[in-house]
């Protein structure tokens, strides 16, 4: 997966790193053997470990934005059900993703830490929830969601779903699958418009 | 905060330790210096930090459950919200919680690479859906909540949110209690007989 880019090699070696050490034991080393490039490359480009996993943290937050652009669906409904697949499912089902979800929980615990850490999980935190709010905002003028529908609590409610799916994923081995399905029923009961009603 | 009990002497001094240190740097140094044993007596009892923090876990569980089990109210809807305070809420408002949480985020982390945490969390994963379950299923008999609530699925569900709390209240900042709004909304909506209705 090595490519001309240096940026992007580094990126994905720094990801395979990551799912294979997790965020504690990953080294400069780790990284540099997961790209053609050699550890006194990396130290060229990047000071510390912390240097290179903040920069390969902002490529993330992109590609994560990405990724959240290409939702689609015909209704606002339809849209925000793809938004949970996006968000609950791999970007790849090739990657060996729970070794990354383990590396992003470590770093989680890290917030009240680190500073660049915590700003990082903030913005990401902060993006995932304003598109949320911009479906739920759709759907409520589209006439597909309760028009009294308090759509900044509704999104934060289901980011806060998200971060617990990932985790009991991670602790406890609990598929985020199974979170898909109760996500669905809430969603037709608290949001859709005449939901709930039966 | 030292008493003539030598477990429960080391227990409050892990939970000090763990709260100013963190998992990853808690050293057995630490731990003894919150308590009136040395170094060596700690070592006495304990073989490693590993073991030290498994049998911390031990007791955590079950003074976790006894807090489950003091959970009152008449109708087990009463039940089900001290429940979600007692979970979300720490066990006294005067100990440093957050940095308690913290460690807990950690040993998350740490469940796909640690046999016993992670038999531990799995373990306290369990217990939580069961208590919850328990008051989702009284409801149903007396008559509270629908009469076709899917029990095991709604409990599933609510130890996820709890997880989401705890997880963003450690990596962004974000208080634990906006969470139990929405989730006395959720409850009013997708569980309660008359739920949703109006």
């Amino acid at each position: 997966m090595s490519t001309d880019d240096p940026v992007s090699d580094i990126t994905a070696g720094t990801y395979r790193a990551l799912c294979k050490h997790g965020y504690a034991d990953v080294t400069m080393e780790d990284i540099a053997a997961e790209t053609d490039k050699s550890k006194s490359a990396l130290h060229y480009h990047y000071d510390s470990k912390h240097d290179l996993l903040v920069s390969f943290f902002d490529g993330l937050l992109e590609s994560f934005t990405d990724r959240l652009d290409a939702v689609e669906g015909e209704t606002a409904h339809d849209r925000l059900l793809d938004l949970i697949d996006t968000v609950l499912m791999p970007p790849d089902d090739d990657t060996p993703d729970k070794g990354f979800q383990t590396a992003v929980l470590e770093i989680k615990a890290q917030g009240p830490y680190d500073d660049a850490f915590r700003r990082h999980l903030q913005e990401h935190d902060r993006t995932l929830r304003e598109y949320v709010e911009t479906h739920l905002a759709d759907g409520v003028d589209s006439g597909e969601f309760r028009s009294d529908l308090d759509v900044e609590a509704s999104a934060d409610f289901l980011v806060t779903v998200f971060n617990g799916a990932q985790t009991r994923s991670v602790a406890v081995g609990r598929p985020v699958e199974e979170t898909r399905e109760t996500l669905a029923a809430h969603i037709d009961s608290m949001i859709v418009a005449d939901g709930g009603a039966e």
